[in-house]
């Protein structure tokens, strides 16, 4: 058996993306649109205040495309307040109107093929990218993956000294894009139906592009990649979500 | 022919997912809600009381993410029991908002790939392994499986001493995680369309992640390992049950 | 190329898989249910007569989980046959309330492996496995299934000794659930997606695993078996039904 | 680079597979019924005046199972002109009723394996082919198909003679049933999702099962032939029609 | 690890499938029909102005088949443009007939395999290629691809010489097609599901067939491409679109 890998696991994180339904959205009056709007920002300003708190993270953008409209990616300390928030936001108004398009559930993972002294958790540097504040970036890309188990290409077969070269020369690509793009790693082994989730963040949208494909021919993506649904966004700050939903 | 593996079978399970239709439970009145919550609640008290006489056990989770809302996960001593109670629960008032979004048919198995003394039915040991009380963990994981039949990663095609071997190791892995994490495995082979489901259950959600991701690294899993999809999910008492419908 | 096999064809097969939409059943008056349930009895009380006569067959169960509700199966001598019945239930008003969910048109076939003397067709012991009256048994298994086509797992490049004495084998595990598991084979090459459906029929659902299990360590299944979905369900008696569909 | 095969092209082709509401429909008065079974006939009775002035054929079949109700196989000289047809149809009342469950776009081809002299094109026999009209026969069956590109099994890498050679030996089975079954080939590379799609036509249905289970073990199928879903139907006569919509 | 291929990246791109809800549709009056209409077209009119001013482009046409209805495929300079032309468009009446059947998001790409002098974006040929304006060709081909990484046949595994030499063999086919069938090719990494979408124009549709077709068996295609759903359609013109939408 080969030896697996260890990871350092930060926040949990809930991607959860929903498609408008313009049709009812417009049965609407004036004044229960607004309403709805008005109890969806106090969502998002709660949300916002346990950022402020350091108790939590999230992001909020438009999606490009029919598979969704919107993303909401939430970042909290457990699995628990996840599901409280989905509850949440599940009984809220405007949730009528924000049908369900998919979710991924993870939680922000570090792999330490890199040898480490001390603590991991209590080294500053790992605890900023264990519990991120995620970006406010103008675009996000989001996309889960898998290492692949297919005949000679079988990752989990690999020794672990095979394993951790290639991910170094991976990750070399990835830090050439540093200011850039910023990665945040998500894990769902035993969560959801992929291995991983991938979150990027960057002002210049070409370069999820730039990125993703540079990576692919690199050996890790190349032989080992398996990939799912792509979403790429745009940012909708609370100031532009009136004008979204604005009929 | 490779001989074929002998298995203990216990009790038949039901795996039973649901999403909440939230606009027609809010379109109904307070009363109505009540009510039909009231009944529900009576639906799972008797699962209580057939618990409590050891005719069977159940488990009760909130799922997190959008691909369902809720799982009832319910052991019997016939596929007709399940079949009855399933009828049974269609009726309610509560089945018109839970709408179905996944199920499980499968049978509590123990693979003996180990010796054993004696018929292993009158075994207590064994006993209690095939006719669980479900644990009432904080978290619960689910995943149908398959051991893989493609080119030369034939599971079926191997020697039994060859998959005895590989179980024994694998199963060493699961035993790090005793008391962290209990384990249901329910054969489905002939009733589903997997091979097998995994029940998983854990008062530290991130086991789960620490489990799965070391057992894939396992021969067995690396390169066996055929997975459905992951459900996750935290408890939800009947205490819970109220706030969790309540608008 | 590889010689193919020849056949013996029997009666036409439709099973009909339907899942109850209990709402709109539950928004009915009562007098409206029980004349659609009377209707659904007489239609069913039709392939009762046509049985007696011994011009086809039909067996019907509910089905556990929720991939279906009620699977009809029914024989006839010509696929006409099958197309006005399908078009006669879709006419019953209780067809508005069991939406499909599911389908497979084959005929009943048996592969002639093994040598056999004289006209097939007359022989009495071939005319009741190609004309079967269905068995009221407990339970009813289905699934549809495939010869591989995959690299060196070729069903059909395989010499036709080679298939022969696999089947030989294969045949052989079925024989030793003679009198627990009744098994009819139905052909679907050119008729639906998959080339085979399998139904079996037994009072105790064990059964059905421990044959489906033992037959995948087989290298007919092992290596050249190719699964869809599976299906369980229990048998519903024309008493049953009211009950079942009682409000 | 494997030398291109050449194709001989007539006719485009629309299959359209549309399912009953039956629902809606009962909800219609027998009057509304009536009229829109008129204007279906009307136009209906069309697409036969095209027929018989040569200048396009069709097909219309019920299909058996859940798959489909009905399939109107429509061919015509211009992609345009199908295009003009499927919106003609679907402003019908009749097209409320029947909703689209399915659909597969191509262009009637001749392969040319073989030598020929002369321009095929002015060539009757081959005419006859590019341009058929589709007989009416007892049933249809449909199915998509690719040539396999896998690993070993590609037939695009194959040599011009070697597919040449195989192509032939498969055309001879084929030609084993000329008088029983009417195939159809019709190429969909650039239109639809599979390469081709094949219709074939028969007065006994048992003869497609034969056919296809004959064909699966010639190279050409067991190595290359890659299959999409399978429909089979029996014949709906104008006059059998209001037969098949009456309630 | 392969040396990456350098992309030349123009306008972002939003193909936009969508199907008629004719039932709907009939339901309003003739009056709402005109404004909706009415409202349609001053849409597509201020594309037009953009497209005359030379800041985008798009290309609209009416698809054959179920699959959808209408394509709608826009060019803009910016990712975010994309995104307020979907929200636009989706607050239009028509878009509650217009139901999402599919969508694609890319950025026009050019590869450069070959090799380049200057500052290729300065280039007029290079930027006449990255800033299109689509053609009003009679039919459109939309498919995604991706290229393969499956065993022996991983395309991001190869050499830069031999993929270049491979991709200029490939470039050859298209040029035999110049003055027939015009390409774009749009790079879609990092942005939806396959890893280019590929747009064709041709008035002769017989074309598309042929140009896919010839390059299958082009090792390039024949080994390593991986397509996803065709979709084919006939121009639209504005002048077409009351009779289109006419009932």
């Amino acid at each position: 058996m080969a030896e697996a890998a260890q990871t350092l696991d930060g926040w949990y994180s809930l991607h959860d993306f929903r498609t408008m339904d313009w049709v009812s959205w417009k049965a609407l009056t004036a004044d229960e649109r607004g309403n709805a709007i008005a109890e969806y920002q106090a969502f998002l300003e709660k949300l916002d205040e346990t950022q402020t708190e350091g108790k939590g993270s999230h992001a909020f953008y438009s999606i490009v495309g029919q598979k969704a409209d919107i993303m909401l990616m939430i970042l909290r300390p457990t699995m628990k307040e996840l599901n409280v928030l989905e509850n949440e936001f599940n009984k809220l108004t405007i949730a009528e109107y924000l049908l369900p398009s998919g979710s991924y559930v993870s939680v922000v993972e570090l792999g330490n093929y890199m040898p480490s002294e001390g603590d991991p958790y209590e080294n500053p540097y790992v605890r900023e990218r264990l519990y991120p504040e995620l970006p406010k970036a103008e675009h996000v890309c989001f996309y889960p993956m898998d290492k692949k188990r297919e005949g000679n290409d079988n990752w989990y077969m690999l020794d672990m000294e095979d394993r951790k070269s290639m991910m170094r020369s991976h990750g070399m690509i990835g830090r050439q894009y540093a200011g850039k793009v910023k990665q945040i790693i998500t894990g769902s082994v035993g969560f959801d139906d992929y291995e991983w989730g991938v979150t990027l963040f960057a002002d210049d949208v070409l370069q999820f592009k730039k990125l993703v494909y540079e990576m692919r021919f690199d050996e890790v993506s190349a032989r080992y990649g398996l990939f799912g649904s792509f979403f790429v966004g745009t940012l909708l700050t609370p100031q532009e979500l009136p004008t979204f939903l604005n009929i």
